[in-house]
């Protein structure tokens, strides 16, 4: 299971205030502490970048990858800022993401074409609302796939989100199971070994005890691992999930559970 | 994931001088912590009991019965033990349990039949080893299903032991991580939701690390859960590790992956 760090968000103070003064060392410096952290990858979400969408997304990419080689996850749901970042990648990039909304359809979806990247794929109704249960997720991920085949780029593109959601929502607990199935379901479904990622932090939004959000993201990143998860986005500074998915990547040397495999 | 008790064991130097002693007191107060702990079922395990089998099993199975009614597990590789302890059964008992060894075939295996009880099935190859990989676990399934349907019992009362075996071992990562894709195909393979149990401190067996071999075990336990185990056979006064399936059951609501769910 791979780690995408999830530390160059919008939300972050740190990094809200880097990218409006375009300081390059504030995130330099962050990039550096989630490399030695153990990060796989780097999400690069800054909003919407409804101003200046250009000049921000390009001193984005451009700070990260003048530091490092980890491969980035352009994060925005800005087709025209999402096209900046790709054109600012000089290494690799994986667009994240689309799903069945009609803008990103049309607007997100034919980049990866175009810039040869990988793509995630959330399974979100197209309304952008979470499915209710499984059989909800597999019937999108089967439509999104179809659309996803229409671009004519290859399978091992696609990732697949199947959107974690608050264990604190009614549902929760039930939709939590519910990931685990449509990550293990997802190859038998597609029929070839669709790679998924997850956010781990979703399943605790909107907890207050962190002693209790610690031990559950603890217990629901192995049940994940052991579903078949590629990829963990997460908050790479957290020592304690980093060293669970350490010790989930030990026990199984890193092999991801795919059918290939049985 | 039901919790089954460990601790009635000959290893263990209290069970061993309640035995000799015929001490039911040292018994029941064991009796009474396991099921406050969390003892869904108890596993009885006098060893062989090649001396005084009837007395000793008696005097266990009536013991812990005299307190309880949480189920038995009866465990020994002795077949006229393994009656004895069936005969005194006056709740419920599971037999723990049969092989694809000779003896255990035609000695064990028909006590299920004559006492209308549960069984486990270890996937051991015919001399008592453990197979190479999830193939050869796989193939030994078949084998033992094979065996058990001659003896006209229905399906749901056959419990699958995968077999965990240390991690230390030369091929124990791999080992574990074939004995969650046993449990997981296990469904497919025998053509019914087969309930499974997996002994989790053999994972550990034979480390020196305490703090290692509990945090293995936390990451392992929701692994086999997410990988549709039914009962953990566990030490139920290891606090953390109960702690762990406790979280576990709460986020699932106890609920067992299966492919009836899918």
């Amino acid at each position: 299971m791979l780690v995408v760090a999830d530390n160059i968000n919008i939300v972050n103070n740190t990094v809200r205030n880097a990218l409006e003064k375009m300081d390059s060392r504030i995130i330099e410096d962050l990039v550096r502490k989630m490399a030695s952290a153990g990060a796989d990858a780097i999400d690069i979400n800054p909003g919407p970048l409804s101003r200046n969408a250009e000049k921000k997304m390009t001193f984005l990419v451009e700070t990260v990858q003048g530091v490092s080689d980890i491969p980035i996850l352009i994060d925005t749901a800005n087709p025209e800022a999402m096209e900046f970042g790709l054109k600012a990648n000089k290494k690799s990039a994986i667009i994240n993401g689309f799903s069945l909304e009609t803008e990103k359809l049309e607007k997100i979806l034919p980049l990866a074409e175009k810039y040869e990247c990988d793509i995630i794929g959330y399974l979100l109704n197209p309304n952008g609302q979470v499915p209710d249960d499984d059989q909800g997720r597999l019937n999108i991920a089967i439509d999104l796939y179809n659309e996803f085949q229409k671009v004519g780029i290859e399978n091992s593109r696609l990732i697949i989100d199947p959107i974690i959601v608050p264990v604190f929502w009614q549902n929760g607990k039930k939709q939590s199971v519910d990931v685990l199935t449509v990550i293990r379901t997802l190859p038998d479904i597609l029929g070839f070994p669709v790679k998924t990622i997850a956010g781990i932090s979703n399943l605790t939004t909107g907890g207050s005890d962190a002693e209790k959000k610690i031990n559950l993201e603890k217990i629901y990143i192995p049940m994940l691992a052991a579903s078949g998860l590629s990829m963990a986005l997460l908050n790479v500074f957290h020592e304690e999930t980093i060293k669970t998915v350490n010790t989930v990547n030990t026990l199984t040397n890193g092999k991801i559970f795919s059918w290939e495999e049985i």
